[in-house]
């Protein structure tokens, strides 16, 4: 693909040399060079073609890296990195030894804050603006780009608060494109509707009552307006707001049309915009489907059950919910804080909420899981999804440190199925009425059974299960990662040496079947696709040293460091648990 | 002490017996009752005494336990306790056995939500409206009260801004004292000021642009006036929003006058609000000023040294940096999420940040520590103050599971000083610039050396001490609990059968030294304050079940399970580390 202008930038330097009339130029290349690239390898599409021109007039106005850009999440900063020293890695965007596909500090000096999760710019913004005046340096700007459904998020209120009461050089841009992944919601998000809409007068509104110096609502395609506001602003002392209104997907129709498939759409044609099909048929289903589809059929016999999602509607497949029940499900935006208080509220009430937060995501919510429902013994049920490895998201998404930050919580039950017959299994047991909390965890991504609708059963809580018996070594699974160590077995010659039990609850442990294992095996392998430092491995262990027990353990689990972008295949491999590491492992373990 | 009106009321049916013209009686003997006690017994005398009135009101207007009333943090709730069952007992608040000094519901079902951690209540009511919907129950009125601190943390925004495109029957009545436990600080706040003078139009505000039918400001003293507010807005369709000014410590002068040392007194003269002299002069400092101390001391030379503390400028004795380096030192309110991630903006700069946040209330900014800090391994350094058990304030407030919760994150160094001057050094070798982020946790209270402005040493990381030697057993203890095993070790006759070793490192451990130790004796009992699951026991266990070393191991710390409000000591026995508890276990122990 020829680029005229595009092939000349490497590094906002030479972006800065252009004049003005040839940005829209860059603009059209640089949006070709996203969808060209995307197309081929997936990736987060529609936020960065919505911030096209806006990406270029910051790195025009503004002298990065050493004038400080954040951007809130990052799905939107494909531009960034292509337009600051990355356009020749782009292609391994997201990739194992390629580059992270959100902004991350030591990847590029342009990257000035690692992000990934929402709504933290504002508040790391205001740190860098506050730090500088205090190293003397009068000059340096920090700009923070938070879209409308992060900014709706109490942490970017947190830090609006604070900003307003300070004179630090901080602007703020709201990229409002009125969505997130999904359309956002809310209250100031119709507000800021009707600010776009000129029903609101502009001298009184919420940011300018925070005390910043408001100004838009502005065009955030028409890149002369949007560098001459800049460039206003960039003299403006104090904190500053810029309201730009953007369309998410800008300039391929397809994805402008529905922007929660093209948020991240999967592999296309560059030109036309169409998603190749895939021939989903005879695959086995994702678990948020099953998890979705579940909910439904146990919410259509049991009145009492309420679903609670904090903005992803879609990836957690809570839309099935809201669209059969609309009166019943909930989407509260980017607020798992309110999410897992306001389903502690309803428990108060009798009500059994599924709580659906990625695990990763739960961090956000931990002391109300503690405080409001874990101590209140309210039984609230958490569906955790992408729990484990997340893939190419990487170290910002996985799902590994929730065993551990969860068993040390009194009352709470922890599950995690091994597959998606027992996802459903244990959402039908809790709707039942367990007289605890209870979070179930289970992975992104698809199962392995076909015919995974099969009528419910109740499951005893904490008992586990043997999948698999031999005489030397018990190996101990939580969880889907059970499917690797069937498969490992499956194929070796000395799989008579291993047991196999699953243990669906991590939380309270089968006390009984681990006496009775530690009897009958010479040691014990535990393995889990969490982080080991307290995890299932620990947990187990423990037991046996409470016990007095005396059994070797070797536990197989997330080494003490941050897995960067990869496949979860790739990743897997890495922590030596995917199954071609396991067979290595069991067949040549030395007893 | 006589109270005409007051002996007559036991729960809101008989305050509801009287006429209007009759509670400002009811209200000064209310006001007297709580001073009388609180002025023997201690407890948080401010925030009750300034919402007498507002107290009630709510309960003359609606028709509790039926209609939900929610008090958020609940430091404002005695009168509420009092005018529902609780005055018979009310002399055993915050005590063993009595009643919590925070709402809650398995004391009452005038308690509609337990609390104690702010911002929490808007959700809860949301929810719980909206489930009394979805129950058919279209008169259950319910009620947040929260105060203006309160409302400026984002959990409180997320729940505005939800419940602001719902039709659910709530009401916030917004607390308006300008005060948390100190001043209140932000631009909510200056904006809340600017409408009570009436700077700002009130049709416009933020409140309404949220979607809310805002009222207000109304005197919060002013019984009459409240009751017909409340009579109104009880007839208002969805969320509703009225604002009261009060006084906190109203009634009584002292505590008008300094708000701050009012909020919690200690005992007092009641007639004159006169606290009683401590003689402090020979006690042993508390933590939290050995901390701010020693940061302008360590301030004074660093100039890159930033404080930052969520709302606790007095708790956390912050306040010496604020006075001495206003500059540099930080009180965000109440915003655990913004402070964090705010640390490692400021951290990306070159700044060595302080962030002072109790222990229980890191988890509120779990997600920041993992994402913002510790994945970017940027070197800020959080003091954990309240680490371990706080006593009265009880189940909601104890800092038992930071160590479970940290532990597990990859990068963060985990420390905690067994006295004042391993929390000095720990403080000055931070400071030189470790290359990882750090989280010392220490405890609510004195320490026990007096002569403890010792000059600074640097301290190794990673290195624990040897205390004492003895044949037989190692005792292993973090923290300021190994100051027990020292006392009741030192009053046995066996004692040269133990060696004790301080820990001062829970992440990394010393590795060699425990090798060392498992070698030179029988058993190993790790003793700690906090939660077993996860904790330092369990990490030691860990470690030497990695290492594939044989040992026992006895582990004492906080069982699975939430402990009620007590004396610190009181909960150590529960726990059975107290000393005499410890003295029986040594000297009776089974080798």
């Amino acid at each position: 693909m020829q680029s005229k202008l595009l092939d000349q930038i490497n590094f906002p330097v030479e972006l800065r040399r252009l004049q003005v009339n040839q940005l829209p130029q860059v603009a059209q290349e640089l949006r070709d060079f996203i969808i060209d690239i995307v197309s081929q390898k997936g990736g987060h599409l529609g936020a960065s073609l919505g911030v096209v021109e806006l990406t270029i007039a910051l790195h025009y106005v503004f002298n990065t890296p050493e004038d400080l850009l954040i951007w809130d999440v990052g799905h939107q900063a494909y531009g960034h990195k292509i337009l600051t020293g990355r356009k020749d890695i782009f292609h391994k965007n997201r990739e194992e030894g390629g580059i992270s596909g959100f902004p991350k500090r030591n990847e590029s000096e342009y990257d000035a804050f690692g992000v990934g999760h929402s709504s933290t710019s504002i508040s790391a913004a205001l740190g860098m603006a506050i730090a500088s005046k205090l190293n003397g340096d009068f000059e340096k700007q920090h700009i923070a780009v938070i879209g409308d459904a992060s900014l709706a998020s109490g942490m970017a209120f947190e830090g609006l608060n604070h900003a307003g009461v300070t004179d630090a050089n901080l602007l703020v841009v709201l990229n409002d494109n009125a969505i997130g992944i999904d359309p956002s919601v809310g209250a100031l998000k119709d507000y800021l509707t009707a600010v776009k809409q000129g029903k609101n007068p502009k001298a009184n509104n919420i940011i300018k009552s925070l005390n910043f110096d408001y100004s838009g609502p502005i065009d955030g395609h028409d890149l002369p307006k949007l560098i001459s506001e800049l460039e206003r602003l960039k003299k403006v002392k104090g904190p500053k707001f810029l309201h730009v209104i953007t369309t998410k997907g800008k300039g391929l129709q397809l994805a402008e049309e529905d922007q929660v498939k093209y948020h991240a759409p999967g592999k296309f044609e560059a030109k036309t915009g169409k998603i190749h099909p895939n021939n989903e048929d005879n695959l086995p289903p994702k678990f948020q489907d099953v998890f979705g589809h579940t909910l439904v059929e146990l919410a259509e016999k049991n009145q009492k059950i309420i679903g609670i999602t904090p903005a992803m509607p879609t990836g957690s497949s809570m839309k099935f919910m809201m669209d059969k029940f609309p009166d019943r499900a909930f989407d509260v935006g980017i607020a798992e804080q309110h999410a897992v208080t306001l389903a502690a509220g309803m428990a108060t009430q009798g009500m059994t909420v599924f709580c659906n937060i990625y695990s990763t995501f739960l961090q956000r919510a931990y002391d109300q899981v503690i405080h409001d429902v874990a101590l209140q013994d309210l039984p609230v049920v958490f569906c955790l999804d992408r729990a484990g490895f997340v893939g190419e998201d990487g170290a910002t998404h996985h799902g590994v440190f929730d065993i551990a930050f969860l068993s040390c919580i009194p009352n709470l039950v922890l599950a995690a199925p091994i597959n998606e017959i027992e996802l459903r299994n244990l959402m039908f047991t809790a709707q039942l009425g367990l007289e605890h909390p209870i979070a179930i965890r289970y992975p992104r991504g698809r199962g392995e059974i076909l015919e995974w609708k099969q009528p419910f059963q109740k499951i005893e809580v904490g008992k586990a299960i043997k999948l698999s018996d031999g005489s030397k070594v018990a190996i101990l699974t939580t969880g889907t990662i059970g499917n690797n160590v069937a498969k490992a077995l499956h194929s070796i010659s000395n799989k008579d040496d291993y047991s196999h039990y699953h243990f669906p609850f991590v939380k309270p442990l089968d006390r009984g079947l681990l006496f009775n294992i530690a009897q009958n095996h010479k040691s014990i392998i535990t393995i889990e696709d969490g982080v080991k430092i307290g995890g299932f491995g620990s947990l187990v262990s423990n037991f046996y040293s409470e016990e007095k027990v005396n059994i070797l353990i070797h536990k197989i689990g997330v080494p003490d460091k941050f897995i960067e972008q990869a496949t979860v295949q790739q990743q897997q491999e890495i922590c030596e648990f995917d199954v071609n590491s396991l067979k290595k492992l069991f067949s040549s373990y030395n007893f």
